[in-house]
């Protein structure tokens, strides 16, 4: 007996036989490293069943595996349920990899290399061969590009979504000028040309946005940078009758010099570079093909392997943007106080409100926004103990109804042509328990801690992080997730290279640079808090002790005081809130619907 | 024209045409790889007058150099005037270091393999490897192990202090047991022996202590332990007539079956080890001349270089050894506080102390507690602008004269046979200015956040160092060193693995460390303030979060409240201050005559 998932299992077992394969690899990305990929490359999902974000297989003649992390251990188990899949768990004590687990299997394993990263394949190599050191028997890597293509009928097709370019006003620098940059860095270098695989870095560079992967304004595609010329290797070349905003960004970009080419001719065009040709390729998101690829052209010494120089550009936003991102951040925070005003107002009034309903009003309130482009990333909407869940999916059918006690937790955020939000509140739905108070409250002073940092330049965000846990430690409370990530411009909610956690990322945090300050606090069954502001790094001023930085609060959203034991707060702590709050109202009135106004205005009223 | 010390280098530069050497590196370290060499191997300072605790030395026919980083710079050039020789900055941007520099001046380096450790000889061999890489010349290391010897009249010989031993009373563990736990280390690792060459670690394992070093209860040898038998090579053997505490303690170890054997014996019985053998080295601290001879002798397989287990066993302190160090730290608290209510009455009086004269009155309070062994370090006594010295040397003729205004800060510490400790105060010795009294408050808030901190088990040090200067940070001031360093048990007051500073250092702090809390600030030609107190990490609880870590504050002496801000302190530091200063109280009144005991219930008054 089985069900779908072990009949797609078994199909690619006899695929297995017929080609010799002991085992295959099938991971949980896409040709371009991307964190979440399109519906074409959900191959994981396809196979298994399991849906979270993490997750890659491995499939041997005796045995199907799913590697993922501790955030998906249940969800797996549950979905893997009834495929005859098995679950190894990651990331803890005594967890055996993917290399070290094959090589341990198999002579012969089979890649899909167009999805796995050079980086990624090189591991699985490296464990094969020190498991093969002391054997006679002959072992290997088989790149099989998409052999998932032969048994996944109805596969999805390469995204096709319109191609939209960004002017000066909205991102501050012109492609022409970032095209600049990446010579001076080839030629600082040595190199010819530099070939960049993700998407971010991609779309960021030609001041293009696309939405070919969901809640990511990107476009799948390459971009090939030498000395002299510009080649974007897009999907949608070759789809026929190109729409009319595609045409448009298409006739922009050719008459910046960039040549835009078919996806797939990347392969002819790598085929005719010239040997001796050096090239910079991104070996954490270039697909080991391509790699691959380059190299036989090119040899080894032609292929250098780096990290992008990109991510640190984009990172570190101009004027333009930073000023564009503070009214993305007015603007989403109207909406969210619309939200929150109709949500408090439902439930109080007794209407039955889902967390699902709740959601899908947050984004009807963020749709209504001129430039909006989309959500960031999917809705949390979370009541009581589903907040529990840090990453809680909330489902269409089903959900929690929002009842007026308690703590209901948000996490959202959206694309705007003129930047890219990221805000969480949560927020006291009537009586809130002891606990809950205080969890609200320690949660709320590492937020506020960490968003009155200063701190000599050079510091990076692991250097800060205590910050935001200090209250909750000093009371043996924690939460296992980074406090911040960087957030990009109208670009992908997640992105490097600075981060705010406990791991030792180097990355000093830079003027200019968006980081989240989110601290939370989950308790199984019970309930959940997380407080979200995002923090633009700014300079502080200079002095004998050398050059300072600090945080400006871009989130304008007020922070209910209802659920906040003042006792618990230093004297700095209140300051920093009741500003926070009459700022929020001060900025936000002119904005909103009278009712809403008022509302507000009580809900920042200072505390003592 | 030139002084003695471009006579030296001329008699040096003599020696290295002799024998063909283009250069010799001259370095400021000993076999054992001490942060404090004894007089013997002060060769930077035989050579050029360098007085500073970092500096190393290359001298070629045409340059000679030292080589030393920001803390001495002034220092340097003062000293090196005349000389002839030229000040090399490391440390800064753009520095060079004696690797690179020396390689591209010569070919043939001679280097003192007895005072230079073998990995930072293996970087000199790089560096030359890499510039000769193009060329045809021949290049070379040559060990001349004490070349200085052929120019250096009576150069200081071995130190021969007395070997004494310490009880299981004392310090919680045999030998025997710590020999054991040596050789679970070996078979585990599958080694034959270990030979420890860093004096600590071999003064830890043998439950030994000598004076050798000036502040360090150390005994210059090498300690062999194989999985059978014990070999401790000493200075002290060939010195003909043995002193009665020496003898003892020789009779004791050999009844626990360490043979003891001549320091230079060592050279002997590594040419008698069977092939075949595998012995772990710690290749930071072992030189490179007995690296080369072991080499030799087992080959390059026979010799493993690690990192040696014995910092991490010693850092983490048992019962007896933290009982021990509670008493110690009351000892010397008593001895502190009545040194400060020696210096407060005196200057109140109008008596003229200078810093010098403070420094030796405190020594004397120290000198008094039974098991005194002697200071941990030199006395750092400072008045008004010398204690913007972080590192500041009281003279012994001309130091400043203590006014009954402003700031005196005084660090120091005791080595006890039953501990050792590091203390700072900065004590206002009346009226003090505005800035005084911030800078005060902002470093004392520091080291209360610091040592308030709760943290789970796995926190490195360099994830709570913020803590230490948050409060310096947001009025945009800070101090240029680490926040705390471990300190051993009647041993090194300066001890790893763990530490408390900005680089990430991955050792996570364990119960059973101590480590010190003390920040500080610097302003050049006005004043310094630090505040240090001991602390030792302590199990605080599991819970489902995890299990939880937190500080016992060790030292045991009372902060001065006068020049404290209140205003500047959390209701929650008020609390830790008076809590603090009522247990000194508390601890230490029936310890103290009875003025000064008055004096301190005073002293120790709860502030608001």
């Amino acid at each position: 007996m089985g069900n779908i998932h072990s009949a797609r299992v078994a199909a690619i077992r006899r695929m297995m036989a017929e080609n010799g394969w002991d085992a295959v690899v099938i991971s949980g990305s896409d040709p371009h490293g991307s964190e979440y990929p399109a519906p074409r490359w959900k191959q994981v999902e396809w196979v298994s069943g399991f849906t979270g974000e993490a997750g890659d297989m491995v499939i041997t003649q005796e045995h199907a595996g799913l590697w993922t992390d501790p955030r998906y251990f249940i969800q797996a188990s549950d979905q893997l349920s009834g495929s005859g899949i098995e679950l190894h768990k990651t990331r803890i004590p005594g967890a055996v990899g993917i290399p070290e687990w094959v090589a341990g299997k198999a002579d012969i394993v089979a890649v899909d290399g167009m999805s796995q990263s050079s980086v990624s394949v090189g591991s699985i190599v490296s464990a094969l061969a020190a498991s093969h050191a002391d054997s006679e028997r002959e072992y290997r890597v088989v790149d099989a590009p998409d052999f998932l293509d032969r048994v996944w009928d109805y596969r999805p097709w390469y995204p096709v979504s319109p191609v939209i370019t960004l002017d000066e006003q909205n991102v501050g620098e012109s492609r022409h000028r970032k095209i600049i940059r990446l010579r001076k860095f080839l030629m600082e270098k040595g190199y010819d040309a530099v070939l960049l695989s993700a998407l971010d870095d991609i779309a960021w560079v030609l001041n293009a946005r696309g939405g070919d992967i969901e809640y990511n304004p990107l476009v799948i595609s390459y971009l090939l940078v030498t000395l002299e010329d510009v080649y974007w290797y897009v999907t949608k070349e070759n789809t026929g009758e190109l729409d009319i905003e595609t045409a448009d960004s298409f006739s922009e970009l050719r008459a910046d010099s960039v040549e835009i080419r078919n996806y797939d001719d990347l392969a002819v065009d790598v085929s005719g570079l010239e040997e001796g040709i050096r090239i910079f390729t991104d070996s954490g998101t270039l697909n080991y093909h391509t790699h691959l690829m380059l190299e036989s052209v090119l040899g080894p010494d032609g292929v250098i392997d780096g990290i992008s120089p990109v991510p640190l550009y984009k990172a570190v936003k101009n004027p333009v943007e930073t000023e564009n991102l503070r009214e993305a951040c007015l603007e989403d925070g109207a909406a969210v106080e619309q939200f929150l005003f109709w949500l408090e107002s439902g439930v109080k009034a007794g209407e039955s409100i889902s967390e699902w309903e709740a959601s899908e009003k947050l984004t009807w309130f963020r749709s209504r926004i001129p430039g909006y482009r989309g959500n960031s990333f999917a809705n949390i909407s979370a009541y009581g103990p589903s907040a529990a869940l840090p990453h809680y999916s909330t489902p269409r059918e089903g959900s929690s109804v929002i009842e007026p006690r308690g703590l209901y937790l948000t996490d959202s955020g959206g694309q705007y042509i003129f930047g890219t939000t990221d805000i969480t509140r949560t927020v006291p739905m009537g009586e809130c328990t002891p606990l809950e108070k205080e969890d609200y409250t320690l949660v709320l002073k590492g937020m506020i801690s960490l968003a009155m940092a200063v701190f000599p330049e050079g510091t990076a965000g692991c250097q800060l992080d205590v910050l935001a846990r200090n209250a909750l430690w000093r009371s043996k409370r924690n939460f296992g997730h980074g406090t911040g990530h960087g957030v990009g411009f109208y670009l992908c909610v997640h992105e490097g290279p600075q981060d705010i956690r406990q791991n030792f990322n180097p990355q000093p945090l830079l003027p200019g640079m968006v980081t989240s300050d989110e601290p939370g606090i989950y308790r199984e069954g019970m309930h959940g808090v997380r407080h979200e502001n995002l923090l633009l790094c700014r300079e502080a001023g200079n002095n004998e002790f050398g050059r300072w930085l600090g945080f400006e609060t871009l989130t304008c959203c007020h922070i209910d005081t209802s659920a906040v034991i003042t006792e618990l707060m230093n004297a700095d702590e209140i300051a920093w809130l009741n500003a926070y709050n009459a700022s929020v109202y001060r900025k936000l009135s002119a904005r909103l619907p009278d009712d809403v106004a008022a509302w507000l205005k009580e809900k920042t009223a200072a505390v003592e």
